[in-house]
């Protein structure tokens, strides 16, 4: 059986939209788009409120109640069908998120076992066939194939096969 | 910079041990070192006490105060200057146990930083070059080169090169 590697963060689970949203109802601002297509998405917020951002995604329960990407159940539920998946999220800089992250997994994701979870530092101790992934630092050191999963902040990254969302994927991996 | 992959249980920390000692201060009994031996060390606890330890181990705060292996400290410290160190640890069957994990490490091993850091199901998924670790199931699949660290579970084990302490791990990796 093959092996893939899946993210969680902006690939499964939509932290930037829970933020930009709960930001939105408590500024009545928008985020500066400009600036959150490069690089990371934390620098679309004002200046003045990142550190009340950094603070919310670093305090416990923020990762526990994060939209699901549209389709990620049904075509992850299917790809366990078929193929050996691991959910690996860098999660480590964050460790008030590690139980947050499993038990939001459990929730939304049941038919995963703990045995296919991994929260770590950084993605080069992992290896597999494929990696889906929005970071570029996770996609670069990885020995199989590489698939970026677009998120606002990389829309600018060139060399590396795009998937745009699950349906797409559905397509490369379950055809 | 070769990479070697450690393990948290039984190899740096010790919640055998630690769980003997509050076994005998709670109950005033001795556990039964044949049935520790045999491939998990819970058989050594009477049979009507295991689920009471089973509890113990998966509450919040088990893992966040366990002795520190002898002489681990110094040795980690001095072969993370010479190696790629990763600790890894099967942890997601504890989920509770993920921030105390951490926690620990960043209490009596400092000097690693949270990239050096996983938590995962399965260690089928990592990479690299030395594992040491206490379970031939950890070992078994590993590409590198596996050394299984003693401990009491494992002492009939054969067929792995076998380091009984952390002085002796500073004598293969450190000459």
């Amino acid at each position: 059986m093959e092996r893939i590697i899946i993210d969680m963060d902006e690939v499964i689970a939509d932290p930037m939209g829970e933020m930009i949203d709960w930001y939105k109802k408590k500024y009545d601002k928008d985020v500066d788009w400009d600036k959150m297509l490069v690089g990371s998405w934390l620098k679309g917020f004002p200046e003045e409120h990142q550190s009340l951002v950094m603070d919310r995604l670093k305090a416990p329960g923020f990762f526990r109640h994060l939209p699901v990407m549209e389709d990620a159940v049904e075509v992850l539920r299917e790809l366990n069908d078929k193929y050996e998946v691991f959910i690996v999220s860098a999660a480590m800089e964050f460790p008030n998120s590690l139980k947050d992250k499993y038990d939001w997994l459990q929730e939304y994701f049941p038919f995963f076992s703990w045995r296919q979870i991994a929260l770590c530092g950084s993605k080069d101790l992992v290896h597999g066939d494929y990696m889906i992934d929005d970071h570029v630092k996770n996609l670069k050191g990885f020995k199989g194939k590489p698939y970026i999963f677009t998120a606002a902040h990389n829309l600018e990254i060139t060399g590396y096969d795009r998937i745009n969302n699950w349906k797409e994927a559905a397509n490369i991996f379950l055809k």
